[in-house]
């Protein structure tokens, strides 16, 4: 268990509010993204962009030229929101619509990552997230290529996550009115994989048999 | 056009940005959720939200307990992403791994929205967005409802978008590598609708049929 701090504590419908870090983890792992807040100028920014985990350690990367990187370098504070969408939540009013979700939200320092080791590492980790097995079926970045690279590390200590299942909580009095209710479930499916102009072979297995979660 | 400002000129790839008011307004559009960053205690939070728009504002909404809209109330400076997946990008090397995207960023204050039919017609504005017919096959929200729901309202003024299509950019050296290069598209289908408990006839058309974009 993570013991919630002040920020992560959930405060509204404590009732789906979860803690253990095999669910945090599971999120984190299944979501494509993630959408990382900061502040600019004393202004909140929020970006989204590609993450990936190695045991409680968030990454992400970017260009040095990006603004989010390029501010974070020094140990910026972050909050960073990982969602994932299960499905519509019909009710029998608009007030107790609803989503079903999963979603993680993280408080933390960004710390630069500047070791090539971990560096590396971090990357592998990013391309194995979004196409488990793509790192060894590729070419493997150079030392320039990494060097332009900049990766950002948060630590997942100061997390929570939320988690929505079910059908709709309607009102009593409202069971009984002629309007349907339930959910509607929703997943990202993959499509065909589509080869590059000079690609003229069939994509590999872990493409065209593509899932979330893997 | 919206003329970028400082903030939301976008500075990384370019090539990348739009600005124009149709395809900014069509990426909100098809978006369930945005994600929403403020500031509390001068820190940085990010939180997911279902939001909808009517014309050039953005609306969300909640509880009068939830701490986003607590803190919003006096006008607070938010920032907001609205983010679309269309497809995994791979590369030949993990360096030019991307993903095909649709993104909004929006910067602004947001409003407390007091007037019961502004108020009113966002909340309708919110369920149409997420079900496209469901407001007027509902129970309305009673006056309590209405007055126990906070409604939020920020201006699309500060706002731009990015948008990642086509295959992978890879280096020219690389495209003989006998690596597989393309593109994974990704979409989010619905599945079969499932009753609540005291349900027992079919879902309608604006369920079974249900799907992004409207």
């Amino acid at each position: 268990m993570t013991a919630p701090s002040d920020r992560t504590e959930v405060r509204r419908l404590p009732e789906r509010a979860v803690y253990d870090r095999e669910t945090i983890h599971a999120i984190v792992d299944e979501a494509l993204i993630c959408h990382v807040g900061f502040l600019a100028d004393a202004s909140p920014v929020v970006i989204p962009t590609i993450h990936a985990r190695i045991d409680d350690t968030l990454y992400f990367h970017g260009s040095p030229a990006s603004r989010m990187l390029r501010g974070m370098k020094k140990g910026t504070e972050v909050s960073i929101a990982i969602t994932l969408l299960d499905g519509l939540v019909v009710a029998r009013t608009p007030f107790h619509q609803s989503l079903n979700y999963r979603s993680v939200i993280v408080f933390g320092e960004a710390r630069l990552v500047d070791d090539p080791d971990e560096k590396q590492l971090a990357l592998k980790a990013v391309t194995d997230h979004v196409t488990p097995g793509r790192w060894e079926d590729s070419r493997r970045p150079s030392e320039k290529e990494i060097a332009g690279t900049l990766v950002l590390a948060v630590p997942l200590d100061e997390v929570s996550a939320k988690v929505r299942i079910g059908p709709p909580v309607d009102e009593e009095d409202d069971i009984e009115l002629p309007y349907w209710a339930g959910v509607v479930p929703l997943s990202i499916v993959p499509g065909a994989p589509i080869p590059a102009a000079e690609v003229d072979w069939p994509a590999p297995e872990y493409l065209t048999d593509y899932r979330r979660p893997v």
